[in-house]
């Protein structure tokens, strides 16, 4: 809506006039997402708006929420890791920076994203909305971060670590007991059709003992490529470990 | 020396004792060299402890100096990102992701470890010494990271922020100018030697034209695989563009 009618006033007015997007979009409604009010709303403004906005607004790639997505990430690194070094003292620095890649991620930074409902707000072009860019985890995550730099630049280190506390740290032990209870067999989907390789198969290579205590032997492959072979008493578990044994042989574990 | 003292002391008492390194190391040459006082003095010992060193003195790997370089490796980040976003309004994010790798590069982080003298007051153990630790790249930029991080937590960002200034960003024109001006033949020689590749070899394939307008045409290989032809008015100018494309080629450039 918001895109549309940037569109129909730079259809009117046919210049290269800069839009004001102050008038475009509710501030206030972001700012209650966000649980922040801004000094400078030029910041707010500016991570909000995807590389795609500025065919509508006619301005400078500078303007786009790149930069500050540069910022933020590092800001949201630097206080997430120290999170994690007070939290953990007897974790070991491959563990810790496991955890931090996992916090850090696409996938979970988009996720607090949708939660904050930043898609709603994100400005993007038409096109970029058609296909669905409201919804994209990358530019959903990018906009996380541009926020984060925002409200550094705004508030300060202090405003910006509250923010990430609240959004982020606080979720930290659902977030780590949902990976670990994750299972192989998703995990090995995602990454399958995450790399345009189907569908695992899983096919039942043995079946043997008596009906109550049956030992079931599944392999499974990718593109007809065996990647492991799991044994247990219900196919369900025996998947499960041929699974795990593929993540391994393909690093992913 | 130090190692020496240590080892010496173990087999001694051939127990597990904790050895005090604070006795150990002179830790006013090294608060001398990093212009910093410590008010814990534990932090530095620990930045400066290589994992090599655990085995010098029975201690956990949780002491070695990981954990602060996971810590000050975030907070350098997020130091050196926030200069150059700062320094730099006008550059768009992939340039200044450039410039931060750099910056950051174990290269560059080593080369100031070098400066400040580090190898000299770093923890090794006897064998990683002989082996050449002291000057070795990787061993030198983690040493800075952990220093940086034992200086955060000791003093506090804005203390760390001194150091960084200091001892990095100031030196920033330098390093940029320099990087300007490296020739991509050095380029190729680093990357060539660094990957035990041995060295590139440059072989004239055609010669054309008379003595006044000669044009040479010259291939570069590593390890027999050609992997960039450049044509020049001298075999010099021939071999930097033969060195370029083989840096394209192999996704350095």
């Amino acid at each position: 809506m918001i895109n549309k009618i940037a569109i129909f006033l730079n259809k009117i007015f046919k210049r290269q006039e800069k839009i004001n997007c102050l008038d475009m979009v509710d501030i206030d409604q972001i700012e209650a997402k966000i649980n922040y009010v801004f000094n400078n709303k030029d910041y707010i403004i500016q991570a909000l708006k995807h590389r795609s906005f500025l065919l509508v607004t006619n301005e400078s790639r500078l303007l786009s929420n790149e930069r500050l997505e540069f910022l933020g990430d590092s800001v949201l690194g630097m206080v997430v890791v120290e999170n994690l070094f007070r939290r953990f003292p007897t974790k070991e620095e491959g563990e810790l920076t496991k955890i931090k890649s996992l916090l850090v991620s696409s996938k979970i930074l988009a996720r607090v994203a949708r939660q904050i409902g930043l898609g709603e707000v994100i400005l993007l072009n038409d096109a970029e909305e058609k296909a669905g860019g409201r919804n994209r985890s990358s530019i959903l995550a990018d906009a996380f971060e541009a926020i984060t730099g925002a409200i550094y630049l705004d508030g300060g280190l202090n405003t910006a670590v509250a923010f990430i506390n609240e959004k982020l740290l606080s979720r930290i032990n659902e977030i780590l007991s949902e990976e670990r209870n994750k299972n192989f067999k998703s995990i090995l989907l995602e990454y399958s059709q995450g790399n345009n390789l189907g569908v695992p198969r899983y096919r039942v290579k043995k079946e043997e003992g008596p009906d109550h205590d049956k030992l079931f032997t599944i392999e499974v492959s990718i593109k007809d490529k065996a990647l492991g072979i799991g044994k247990g008493n219900s196919k369900k578990s025996a998947e499960q470990i041929a699974a795990k044994k593929a993540l391994k042989k393909i690093n992913i574990l």
